[in-house]
């Protein structure tokens, strides 16, 4: 038996939580703690409302005695104040690397890269999921739900299989047999559906109104999307608990850049770090790029676009987070820019050349708007930066297929091996 | 310029080195630590002599104190000692996973994953080349080399563009195009070989005479071999300084079987853990069997066998430490058994569906040879179990293709999804 949403609300007054309401962004409107996303009052989405009594007794201390996950940072998230009842594949706490060889091929002092390949199904988004499906369990749903083309479908089937809910994915029928497999392995319910993703995700909302499910991106979204706020908790704790003066965050639907500038936000409103200036860039594919194009514009609103790039993971055209996302890097110094298949390719070569990280689509097109805004001389080269990866290059291997061959094929000889040139430099 | 490796030896005594020779494993010659092998007196291979007072300095708070990657066991390995020069990707202290779904479902009391998907590049050949890389540039080498099918490949390209090392990875030519992708991009030398593996393997061996490079698997096993002891102390640290009853670890050159064997070994002769009995299984392929035979046989000798499985990453036909990994499995009461690449494919599925670990078709082995070991009354379903899960299954889709499709397909309409019962169970 499940809860239906709208009956769906937190136990009880969990003294250990600090969320104590979801609010409107626009209207300021209240709601229980719920599996609800949208305000019946205005439409705008809602987000979860904090107690600051309850925030600030979170401590370093007390973050740095919690496991070696995102966990950690509970007293900061909205889910998961009874450890036993999470749903986790210890998701975060990934490496934040010093990328001195990157630095030095772009002319950069110290540059950093937070590596969330390093996540369970190596993707940023097993972050988001823990926390969703946590609360979608504390809510009292069985089953969980999502729409995705890959990393989503992926990280929703394993967390729900290690905790034993039953997943419902939703994907479009003509994705790459790699990503249905990989998702399909877990044992969940695994839909083709014979459309896009935009009717994908069309079919998703409607299924809302339906079944008495936890969707990850629709009714639990307020919950799912403050799991992004840890990939900004943890750099600032790795670094010794400051914020570095620049960083660079891919953008799809926007919520990730917005919960990064959050996260930072908070920790200095709670004294655990000095409150810093940053500022915060985002990057686009140019194949997919309503907010970057925004951004050049000058305009507030976000025009929808038709993607068409290999950045599949970053091909959201009508971006819910986008005028947040163009807001947070104008308020802080930042920018947000884009680049074209072709750079977004040697991106991924030139992270995997000097630092020995293989990431993905989305890593290479950070890498190559770290490039493009160093030459545009809109992020300062002598001023701390973290770049984020956000997944494997193991998942989107198709776009250097073409391009990445052997050094050369040879017969197995010695002779063979001297003469294509191969020996000592 | 490089070193000869018959004149490369570790630059000067270093007292935090507990490695002070490498023997000879059947006659007991020793020589200096250098990038050499086999014994020129038996031509039996060579191993790291430890100095036993050195050993005994680490105690658990040291280890404890260490840094939350392989490196913790420094005073346990015989390079890294100068933290500066290592060549570092964070490889290792990756989850151990209590498995109580999967326990329930094969009706074990107390299991436990040790799942190293979770290192740099997916497999635990991080391990090893992260400590064979180090000795590599410690012994004063500017180029790594080796053969692969994959997995070896992969962590060698990664590890060496990390350190600003060249490296020449050899493969088959007819290696699937994702395996020479996910190597090619760190940029190495990548050279393809018209032959199978044995080609490359001798081609390899060929080369280690004539060019002065570290050969991982070749003149610096010794060193390499020794990073696999890792995945032993790991598992007995993250049990509190336990030895479990059981283990089950794939074989392929049976290298990894004997290194957990003697990391727990000494563990307990050092006064680190309890030295309690445990029992060493080992797990391979029907397809490629040759250790699980000469067990089933009684045989100390392993006889050839020409590999055919999907377990490509445990095809070696003749494996190097074949006859040590029996010895171990018959003196702790172990067992070596075998699967079908069915079971192989079933074990995969059953891992990722109770636990939400995609393992590798060797994680795949691993399960289905623990589920065929308890069948047959020689695995104790009441003693306290670790499986080594070691490699990730984005690594390995092509079996899973043909059988890992969707649960439907359908139109994006709520009817259809309702008329093809997908609703609530």
């Amino acid at each position: 038996m499940t809860l239906a949403p709208e009956r769906a609300t937190l136990p009880s007054p969990d003294a250990a939580n600090p969320a104590v309401s979801l609010s409107c962004r626009h209207c300021g409107a209240t709601y229980p703690l719920s599996a609800t996303h949208v305000c019946v009052e205005c439409f705008a989405p809602l987000e979860i409302a904090y107690d600051e009594d309850r925030l600030r007794k979170v401590t370093r201390a007390s973050i740095e005695a919690g496991p070696s996950n995102l966990w950690r940072y509970v007293g900061l998230l909205p889910a998961g104040h009874v450890a036993e009842r999470r749903v986790s594949l210890d998701a975060g706490w990934t490496p934040l690397r010093p990328a001195q060889r990157l630095a030095a091929e772009l002319g950069m002092r110290t540059l950093w890269v937070k590596d969330d390949s390093a996540n369970p199904t190596h993707s940023f988004k097993d972050r988001v999921v823990s926390v969703a499906l946590t609360a979608a369990r504390e809510l009292g749903f069985h089953t969980v739900a999502c729409a995705s083309t890959g990393n989503l479908a992926q990280s929703v089937a394993a967390h729900a299989a290690s905790a034993g809910l039953r997943s419902v994915v939703l994907v479009p029928h003509d994705l790459e047999a790699g990503k249905t497999v990989s998702t399909a392995v877990y044992g969940g319910t695994l839909v083709a559906i014979k459309g896009n993703y935009d009717d994908v995700n069309r079919l998703c909302s409607e299924l809302a109104g339906e079944y008495e499910w936890a969707f990850v991106n629709v009714n639990v979204r307020p919950f799912y999307a403050e799991g992004s706020k840890t990939l900004g908790y943890e750099v600032a704790e790795q670094l010794g608990w400051r914020i570095p003066g620049q960083v660079v965050v891919p953008i799809a639907s926007g919520s990730l850049l917005t919960k990064v500038d959050k996260a930072f936000g908070e920790l200095g409103r709670l004294g655990l770090v000095e409150p810093t200036p940053y500022k915060v860039f985002g990057a686009q594919a140019a194949g997919c790029n309503p907010v970057a194009a925004a951004y050049a514009r000058g305009a507030d609103t976000v025009a929808p676009v038709k993607p068409s790039t290999i950045a599949k993971s970053l091909s959201i055209g009508n971006p819910a987070d986008g005028p947040y996302a163009l807001d947070v890097a104008r308020r802080t110094g930042g920018a947000i820019t884009d680049v074209t298949d072709d750079e977004i390719v040697d991106g991924i070569r030139l992270l995997a050349r000097t630092e020995g990280i293989f990431g993905e689509t989305a890593g290479g097109v950070t890498v190559a708007c770290l490039r493009r805004l160093l030459n545009e001389g809109l992020l300062d080269p002598d001023v701390e930066t973290v770049i984020y990866n956000t997944g494997d290059g193991l998942k989107t291997l198709d776009p250097l297929v073409s391009t990445g061959g052997p050094t050369a094929t040879i017969p197995p000889s010695l002779s063979a091996f001297e003469a294509a040139g191969l020996g000592d430099d």
